[in-house]
């Protein structure tokens, strides 16, 4: 980036000199992501409200200087940091506030900076739901969440954050505000440009407000634990019991190796042999849709192949199941210094097929790839785990094949984590050339000089 | 339109005489929807197959010739009639089937002229559940729901058709064929194309291909009706009702004129004298669910003025409930001989004071204006009925204002009929001119000759 010192003082004129930082220090807390690839902006900014927003945005566009929205830096494929230079727009310090709680229409106003986990806090103490629990839910923010289009576990009944998205404000990369949606259920006046805005990974415009639907909270939950001998056995019992007419709120999936890391590092008495254990909830405010939910589980699991189904009788008993799908991220370190993870999706019924299809990658190149994840919703959690780093390449030739044989099964590079930098080169993958050229010209149409967040989904 | 009889030469080579028609009677046929407005077409094609419409669009874009997808043609927009000529490519006759259905996935896969219906019918008939009902559903087809976003009764529980989309094979205006979308719940590569396909109303490609979300089907379901005297306090109940905690399927109000109405063509013993009643079902698969729900709304309707409440004992006596509801729209017209309806949207808690704003504008101008629908996601059907056809123009100025409030108090000039040509005029009251802006970028990005339904919302 060019003539930065004129750049600064434009910047430190329009928003003060402690929201205009262009030192060492910022520019490397600013440099990384969860991808831990590091890339320096040369300028951080932290706007105070939206009107300081368009004017950034018209200056960049006007010098056509790249510039990247932020929100925790938490996103697990470089969304959130630049490609190559160029100004990073942090907007976690004021754009952070939660601006109104609808009751009566069961909707919140946020802007984007507001972290996944404090308004879902907000909203329960008011007696409301939030469902979108990315594990990222401590760090998070509504608009990354909103840019990744990020689900969690209790997607496979509540859905993702498109699901609850009403309403955005945005700027445009010109400085123009606009508005997008309603605080109304049905609108189809226009253009659905919020519905485009989700998981563009802040490459059209910047999100400075979002409406969010929310629901009443249930009253009462239940978790269970149903143990398989084979994992093909598990990924049968999933989708047999999501189709079954119950919809359990999580139905998340460890492998044999999964189960092994956790009790190695942890000693909770997991089933060391088991193929797969699956740990899944249910919801509703009567007992008697708690036990009838339950009881169609055990008997889909049961039908099957469980041999094992564990009710918990009450919250801790609860917890203490979820203990290995919380920490089982952490543990699989074990196998390997670098981790290769990936967070392909596939129709449900395609999972006992991609199951053993990894299991091939995993014999073919000599890598452990412990699985685990978000089942109920066909979403895997891939672990390419690397020991020696000269074999780093192999393993990217494994990530290729996993991503080959998610394509091939109807399923897509990312369900929840995005494009950005990390997953860009596999783009061509799973869209033809006649697709990427209406992304471009999409992206065009929003972005003509190319200055938001340039570089990133293979653009 | 120039050169016809070559472009009708071109096209019978391509599709045969027997799908290339521009004789006065098939130019008729096409002509009109559900607005009653009449425009011919100078040509009408029924393409085989995805094929032959990238074949026709590919020759269009390079004559530029207007072209228009129409369905069933049942719109209340002008979505699927030309503006000024041109050609209408009627899906119905061969792009109407049912392609597959994915239990094991709860997916099902059809062409865009299957009808609502008949893919409901179908689904059912396998224990599965398609939600969107649009009062069209006996006619509508599957690509206008979508192309309109349609909406329904059960909307209120269920959502609309957007809630179902999970992926779409479409033919942009050049001719290219793309795939946007997975047959995953969970799918962040790419810009969300079907996402901005919904509701576009034919103007950025031709869906060729719509694969949907399935639910199991709820076993059990019962419908109850609230009598009021006054619409405020039903309007109060609905919102009351709907963030109380239970989310019945469908929460629907005639108000006063409307209850008339239908008494006096059908004498079916509705409470004349009452201000307006509420009809609305609940489902689940437990008895007790069901009795829980039908507490809640009863309790949460008579604290706030509900003066009867039954409970349906029977599939029969629920359908006698609703019958008022399903025969309102054609037993009003004894209020006027044009009937100007639209089917502005509020956030919910605004429906009572939308409802008076709208009595209000009825006493300024002297027009009933029966009033009803899908209170339960805040979508209201006003009608301004006009008996003497000079005051027509006295009519639209009533129904500009019934817009101005609706966007006034935070709602849409659209919930589930769309814009077409029908309401063009109004678009500039809800968007600003860089919101319009962009939708024209986006149109240019799809269709950068203009040939897709050209003249469409405000375009």
């Amino acid at each position: 980036m060019q003539d930065i010192p004129k750049h600064v003082q434009y910047f430190e004129n329009l928003l003060g000199k402690e929201n205009t930082k262009s030192d060492k220090l910022h520019k490397l807390a600013y440099s990384y992501d969860a991808t831990r690839e590091e890339r320096e902006p040369d300028i951080v900014l932290f706007p105070r409200d939206e009107n300081e927003i368009s004017k950034i945005l018209f200056y960049c566009n006007a010098h056509k200087i790249p510039i990247v929205p932020r929100g925790a830096g938490s996103g697990f494929t470089g969304g959130s940091i630049v490609a190559q230079g160029g100004v990073v727009l942090a907007l976690e310090k004021y754009m952070n506030k939660i601006l109104e709680l609808d009751q009566k229409n069961l909707i919140v106003r946020v802007q984007p900076g507001v972290i996944n986990k404090d308004l879902q806090n907000f909203v329960e103490s008011h007696g409301l739901f939030y469902p979108p629990d990315p594990a990222s839910e401590n760090q998070s923010t509504i608009g990354g969440n909103v840019s990744e289009n990020a689900g969690g576990m209790r997607a496979a009944k509540y859905g993702i954050t498109k699901d609850y998205v009403m309403a955005v404000r945005a700027v445009l990369p010109n400085g123009d505000i606009i508005r997008a949606g309603k605080k109304t259920i049905k609108d189809v006046a226009g253009y659905n440009i919020a519905g485009i805005l989700i998981a563009s990974e802040g490459t059209l415009a910047v999100i400075t407000e979002i409406t969010l639907k929310l629901l009443s909270k249930p009253i009462l939950k239940r978790s269970a634990m149903g143990v398989f001998d084979t994992i093909e056995s598990a990924m049968n019992a999933v989708y047999k019991t999501m189709a079954s007419g119950v919809t359990p709120v999580a139905m998340e999936f460890l492998d044999n190796l999964s189960i092994r890391a956790v009790e190695q590092k942890f000693h909770k008495g997991l089933p060391m042999e088991a193929g797969a254990i699956l740990i899944t909830e249910v919801d509703g405010n009567l007992p008697e849709e708690i036990t009838y939910q339950l009881a169609k589980i055990e008997e889909k699991f049961k039908e099957n192949g469980c041999v094992d189904f564990k009710v918990a009788k009450d919250s801790k008993e609860g917890e203490d199941l979820w203990f290995a799908r919380r920490n089982v991220s952490q543990s699989i370190s074990v196998y390997g210094k670098k981790k290769l993870n990936e967070d392909i999706t596939v129709p449900r019924a395609n999972l006992p097929l991609l199951l053993a299809e990894i299991d091939k990658v995993s014999k073919k190149y000599g890598f452990k790839i412990p699985c685990f994840g978000h089942t109920g919703d066909g979403n895997v959690h891939t672990n390419v785990m690397v020991e020696d780093l000269n074999d780093l390449e192999k393993g990217h030739q494994a990530i290729t094949e996993i991503f080959k044989i998610a394509v091939d099964l109807e399923g897509t590079l990312s369900g929840e984590h995005g494009i950005g930098l990390a997953k860009a080169p596999f783009m061509n993958l799973a869209f033809s050339p006649e697709e990427m050229q209406l992304f471009r010209s999409i992206k065009q149409a929003f972005d003509p000089n190319n200055i938001l967040n340039p570089n990133k989904m293979g653009l």
